[in-house]
């Protein structure tokens, strides 16, 4: 059984995705990846899939769970370094990788999280003015 | 042939090796990493081998190859995750990656760069006092 490594960037977690993943390495890295959120308050999950040729039905799931999780647990996660031919498949099998974002690489991916923090920071001044409206 | 996968994290690269390396893989990422070092002016190359249940000479000299040239390149390599029974492999085979520093893991493995950058930076004022010895 394969174990994928988790690092720990900054606030962020980063996976690299390298070898074909069998069903119980997936669930595994679901786990590992649940435990290591909670366990170090990361505000971000960055998974890079430059490495794979092919992503299937199941690897598809499989990182929309991930997102789903991750949301649960107040963390963003982005997708990076998909291959032209791996995204034409996954919207040919009706994937769209709901609630995953997407970036072009891992730096820009952590980017993306960055910016999004601090997105979310300027919300509160802007829902303000609303209430001046006639 | 399989591409390891080198990501730029602030000015340092990060290598994830997960598999066993043929030699034209190995071969190919010491070209990778040499490019990427001059493309990015990266100040440290982080290597972790935490997914290597076995480590023989030939991944060994790899990787004290990759430090040396990464030296040249005026890059620092600490080689990370190593678990305890390859460390004793490369110590029976021989081999103490010279060149290459070591740490547990990839966060504590950047943290050895960048405190290395500012004891480099502390090292001017303590070259001083050296001239007022009688």
């Amino acid at each position: 059984m394969e174990r994928i490594p988790i690092y720990k960037i900054g606030s962020n977690l980063l996976v690299s995705i390298q070898i074909d993943l069998a069903d119980r390495d997936a669930l595994a890295l679901q786990d590992d990846l649940s435990n290591k959120i909670v366990e170090t308050g990361a505000h971000g999950v960055v998974i890079d899939i430059s490495a794979l040729e092919v992503v299937d039905s199941f690897v598809g799931r499989m990182l929309s769970t991930i997102a789903a999780v991750s949301r649960v647990l107040d963390a963003r996660t982005v997708v990076v370094g998909m291959r032209p031919a791996v995204a034409i498949t996954l919207v040919e099998l009706g994937l769209s990788l709901p609630g995953a974002e997407t970036a072009l690489d891992v730096e820009r991916g952590m980017q993306k999280i960055a910016a999004g923090e601090r997105r979310d920071d300027w919300t509160a001044p802007e829902d303000g003015p609303d209430h001046d409206e006639p």
